[in-house]
């Protein structure tokens, strides 16, 4: 392969906070405190391979149309009739099905480190194609609440998929995410099972009102307008079910000095935002001492809103 | 009533475009081109009397209870065990069942005047009260679409009710709105009565998308995305149908240069927004000449988005 490509390359991703509470499947927030790794060796052979498996899952899917790392790089050499194929390593920072797009966060980081494997290279836009078809392996479908933020970076709506059309979002630079994983899981499909195929008017009107006014309030910098905001009338009332003891850790969340939080994506992880990251330690420890009384041992982490998006690194 | 108080106190209100298509019940704009002027007098008696009725409408209700600019001047008497009344004369600007939110300008309008009629004066908390409570005799609820942009001009979002969440929304200076009302009516009540009471996910995610885009594009001032945003997908299709010529009155007003646009509050009048006042007047002729091919007259108005909201006048 004397073509002048590099003959492999190594990207991360962060997680990110799917939905943000109020703007299911059209808000998502980076969230850099967990990444994926992915090292992509080109290979000579045409097709694609699930090299090694490391970090916190192993047990994925080693055949490429299954595993979200590789669904999109198979795609890509068909869609290019590429002679030559990739090895994909993972290494997995996100827990499984914890509602960080862990799934998103593979796809992502392959696609960014296959950007500079192929002639010419991927612009942003293919990356995004190809990462959605990946996490699509996962979920079942094409979402963009977990894929776009993970690329952009920060926090990102995503106002549509096709055409795509994504408009970060400027928050204030002190914003925290705090993140408790609990040590249980939930899939993204059976987490959207639960949800109804509708939604009386109602409820509609108070989400997108507390959405409408979040935007505003994070334009504004107005922490008190975010607070009030950051209310989900629409999902969480039927997801929270499935996470014990939630109504207690996000009123433990609150009273440590949350400005508010719910589900991050499917769950179970629930996340908090705090104005600073002194808060954001304290919120933590508050919502590990709420899940700790229904038994449940949790993760926590924090990380600014505004944080990175994925990159490429080198290896190591 | 030698209590130092004025005898007499006249004030106007604008009209509204309630939900500027995608923030059905959160989102309002003034309206300034049409307005309804009211003047209010002490009477001795603790009492409220319909007065004169002039301008575009003369048949409204002459019973106080049933007037949506005395409904609530009779909740205020009661509220504060006055000792004396009020008359209340209307002039209407705004032609009925219009969808420019003609009920709730005369409530607006004589609250506002009454404000100085009372000791101590109204809070402007109260106004809207009161306000609200008289624009609930036309609409059958208590909806802040109209009465809350009216009393505060421009944008703006009402995230909550109760309790009262006002949220000015910041828009380009040289924004417009062309507002054609067609020579028909429709009453809010049957306009409520032909949309569902839930809608499916899918318009759901699409809507909100819009609608955060849409506020995401005022602060940023970015008149593209608020053009790719200005996309009523949840109610428009219900509504429409009630305006003959509709979908051909948008596509001549987007042909001639508009953002985007949609139903003004219930309908039939129909908004669109344009970048300045130029366009605006374009848009206006296209507008009328497509709702002429359904051989409806209408009228053409147009204001700059941020406009002034309701305010006391000399009388004259």
């Amino acid at each position: 392969m004397n073509d002048g490509l590099p003959s492999e390359a190594t990207a991360l991703s962060p997680g990110s906070i799917g939905n943000v509470g109020v703007g299911y499947d059209v808000l998502g927030a980076a969230f850099d405190a967990v990444q994926d790794r992915v090292r992509v060796e080109r290979i000579v052979a045409p097709t694609v391979e699930v090299g090694t498996i490391t970090g916190t899952v192993t047990e994925l899917p080693r055949q490429p149309k299954a595993n979200t790392a590789t669904k999109g790089l198979l795609d890509l050499v068909a869609d290019r009739h590429l002679t030559h194929g990739f090895r994909v390593h993972i290494h997995k920072g996100i827990p499984l099905s914890s509602g960080v797009g862990g799934s998103a966060a593979s796809a992502v980081a392959a696609m960014k480190a296959a950007q500079v494997l192929v002639d010419p290279p991927l612009s942003d836009d293919e990356v995004l194609h190809y990462a959605l078809q990946g996490e699509a392996v996962a979920s079942g479908a094409l979402h963009g609440d977990n894929v776009v933020p993970m690329l952009h970076g920060g926090l990102v709506l995503t106002r549509s998929l096709d055409p795509l059309d994504v408009v970060p979002i400027t928050v204030p630079d002190d914003l925290y995410t705090v993140l408790a994983h609990p040590n249980m899981q939930i899939s993204t499909r059976s987490a959207r099972a639960v949800l109804p195929q509708a939604f009386p008017v109602g409820a509609i009107v108070q989400q997108t009102g507390n959405l409408a006014a979040l935007i505003a309030g994070c334009f504004q910098q107005d922490y008190e307008l975010i607070s009030r905001s950051l209310h989900d009338v629409l999902i969480e009332p039927y997801r929270s079910r499935l996470i014990p003891g939630f109504d207690d850790v996000m009123a433990a969340a609150r009273e440590a000095g949350a400005l508010g939080g719910s589900i991050s994506g499917a769950g179970p992880s629930v996340f908090a935002w705090c104005e600073n990251e002194a808060i954001a330690t304290r919120v933590g420890e508050a919502m590990s001492e709420a899940f700790a009384t229904v038994e449940l041992d949790a993760d926590i982490w924090t990380a600014p809103v505004d944080s990175a998006g994925a990159r490429r690194i080198e290896a190591n």
